[in-house]
């Protein structure tokens, strides 16, 4: 025991300068082997009675006449650990913001404020903070506009650390969603030569200081960033029957709006022998809920704070969300539905418009601002890919989008053209047709019917937690004119 | 029972022509509502004795005196379903590589080569192969080499489908072991305006057919292919401490070797409050561990294949890195063991040099064929990151690498620099004290010791399977003069 406490001042002494640590002359009667704990672990209570260490960030300090109270947070959770020392161990480095390790007896709180404190007997100040240059101050609510401007710093805000703590489990139940009903991950490639969307604003990839030729490409052929892995998805769904991909994609857009981003990702997932949009339909919308209920489950704390701070009463939308089959309307009774209505729209509504997010915001408040699948959409808006219904005289494709409240169209997916002559007409009349033979080839060999749909991760994390700018879903947002760090 | 085979004919002659069913006229006993299953499912016996369902594509067919065996395979394991049928069920569109929907009745199968056999009374061909055209052949066992000639059809090969079925779980593991220690995932972004390791060889990125003058950058800044996401890890773990990402990673390397790509996938953490290298080297070997026991477990058949077919003998290395410890030995003592050996290297060692792969290699191979960590590399040699170990004559960082049988390096980690005095000197000496400002800001406002390290996830598959060629170890290589798909 007395081992122990020697050697911890040695290691004191022999570390930097910098550091600093007050040893307390009180002893706990407390066992003295110190264990690490996370701050979740030590607020579970189940070491209570331990001697434990504590390693994190101070959230606020509070000198009362004998007594020191320390709020420490290290990321593993919303909560704090509150800290109670014999005022002898303040000092001048421990401050709002500053790293700390400390060492005490973990006791169950007098206070209902928490379940368990730590009786310290050592703070050690690991790195000092200066809280005057320190752009958050202390015990402050500081707005999601104000901290979006230190991306290097929002982390050690409550807010931003709960969003990325969500979109952690998020991603998490994601994998653990389709890796249980039998999908394999397939890593598709950032850098590809197909324009899959066919939408143009693309990155162009060049090793950097060189030209971008085309004789003289780094790849021999022009290289962009993909806009979706669908294309690669599909080659693999031959195979596999069921695949997903969940990772970056880009669009080139020169846009500064709440609602896009660069650099954004997408889950995509492609199904063979998948023969109707139903098929599809209930597929997104069983990722949706699981994936929700999972992130309500595990995250609750911290998706409390979204919807108590930052978006008041959101929490009853991601209920009655959960609560309610999803609607399934086709495009055609949507644009009866929004021709029908007094509403005055920006864009005109005709058979055969795009549906633009002001008329995706109306359907989705008709249908009582729940989501909502819109289905068969006009063959002409829709990519190559897309099969066709053969359908008259209005023309379709077995085309879906899902709606969603706040934020619009979620996702969107299709059954894929598996007939070789269609889509080889449709191909050639586009002069596409050498570019895409390998695609073809999947129709060659052994083509099955099959389909798939690409849910945009940040839209969804605006979704269930009510977050208005997408560049406060996402650790280090890029769009036009901003690439910091 | 009579309502559901109508129904199935009506479907039937609703699909396109290209779609041939046969309807047999035998009928089994066996419940006839049928059930849908993945093969996998089917294989494992629970439902024999029921009506299913089962779609995949054809990898055999045998036709004896009255029965037709077929082999289906649908990607969900390696081994297909026998499917035996009346030989009346034969057609000319049941080939191999064809796409089959088969249903029938779940039997114990009577041959010991499998399980189960389907006894099947319908078999739709949905799509057709051209078997001259298709570039595999029956039974034909398609060298590596071969097969990535044709990289939208090699996942339809048994070796390569393993292989994703590995890629897949192994990353699901890596997922599952960082979520389990309270680990948060963070996606680091792909676009960056940092140069991490300075080593050159980035891709620049903006958009298609725009110019790349400084002052019309998309970004306003000029951004690269991230070639780590360290930096931006080491943000975040000063907030959560434990932080870790997975995702790709980019070098503008002009090489078609095969330990090299353009773009591959990385796992990296980052810790806060990690005082040692063998802090780091723990964590780095449990990772190791846990990863492949996981997939050996989950994925036995499939990692098989590989230690029998493609690596006969690697399963006893696999198996004695998993059973021994890994050694560690500092670059002073590395130097020591090359110098003294009588090993003629094309690349002369003296205290300060790089380690090349050969000398890597030596390295392993002296030290039992086992993974080995090289510890405290010369301070001049890494990053400006890189802790400084404050030691002379033989001035050192903290830093470590972990070197593997066949790989040769397979992490690289350090403790990162968290004096500010010392991590402002050096930056300065470089003249990058401007540009990263942001990375100081970390070690003023409540800096703590931390270090991390990366893993090469397509190194990790060739040293977990003895797989030679890095190509063959992701669904889509790119690489110098290689973007295909």
């Amino acid at each position: 025991m007395f081992n122990a406490a020697i050697k911890a001042v040695d290691v004191v002494l022999n570390v930097s300068l910098s550091r600093r640590t007050v040893l307390c002359s009180i002893r706990h009667y407390c066992k003295k082997s110190s264990k690490k704990l996370r701050v979740s672990e030590a607020l579970e209570g189940s070491d209570v009675g331990s001697n434990i260490t504590v390693e994190g960030w101070v959230r606020s300090v509070r000198s009362q006449k004998d007594n020191l109270f320390v709020h420490v947070n290290d990321g593993s959770c919303l909560q704090p650990l509150q800290i109670v020392a014999s005022s002898e161990l303040n000092d001048a480095m421990l401050t709002f913001g500053s790293a700390v390790e400390v060492t005490g007896c973990l006791k169950q709180s007098p206070s209902r404020k928490q379940p368990v404190e730590l009786l310290a007997d050592q703070i050690n100040v690991v790195g000092g903070c200066d809280t005057l240059e320190f752009p958050f101050k202390i015990k402050e609510r500081h707005g999601l506009d104000y901290v979006r401007q230190y991306p290097h710093m929002r982390c050690r805000t409550n807010v931003f650390s709960s969003m990325m703590r969500i979109r952690s489990a998020a991603s998490a139940a994601i994998h653990s969603h389709f890796t249980e009903r039998g999908f394999i991950q397939i890593h598709t490639p950032v850098i590809t030569s197909n324009d899959c969307e066919g939408a143009g604003e693309l990155f162009q990839v060049e090793p950097s200081g060189q030209t971008t030729e085309p004789d003289k490409n780094f790849f021999s052929v022009p290289a962009f960033l993909t806009v979706s892995g669908q294309l690669h998805l599909e080659v693999m769904s031959g195979a596999f029957s069921r695949v997903y991909t969940f990772g970056p994609t880009f669009r080139a857009e020169n846009s500064q709006s709440r609602r896009h981003l660069a650099e954004f990702y997408m889950v995509e997932a492609e199904l063979a022998f998948t023969q109707s949009l139903e098929d599809l339909t209930k597929v997104m919308e069983d990722l949706f809920r699981s994936v929700t209920e999972q992130v309500l489950d595990r995250c609750s704390e911290d998706v409390d704070l979204f919807h108590q701070r930052v978006s008041p009463g959101h929490r009853a939308v991601v209920e009655a969300m959960l609560k309610e089959s999803f609607t399934v309307i086709s495009y055609t009774e949507a644009i009866d539905i929004l021709n029908r209505s007094s509403h005055n729209f920006v864009f005109p509504t005709t058979w055969g418009c795009d549906l633009q997010t002001e008329h995706e915001k109306f359907l989705v408040k008709h249908c009582g601002n729940l989501p909502v699948f819109v289905t068969d959409y006009p063959y002409d808006l829709k990519p190559f890919y897309a099969r066709d219904n053969l359908d008259h005289p209005l023309h379709t494709a077995a085309a879906v989008d899902l709606l969603v409240p706040g934020v619009g169209e979620l996702c969107g997916g299709s059954l894929r053209e598996d007939r070789l002559d269609l889509l080889t007409a449709r191909l050639s009349q586009a002069g596409m047709e050498d570019t895409y033979d390998w695609y073809l080839d999947l129709r060659r060999f052994g083509s099955a019917p099959h389909g798939g749909f690409g849910m945009g991760f940040e839209r969804y994390l605006q979704c269930i937690l009510g977050v208005d700018n997408i560049k406060d879903v996402i650790p280090f947002p890029r769009f036009s004119h901003s690439c910091q760090l």
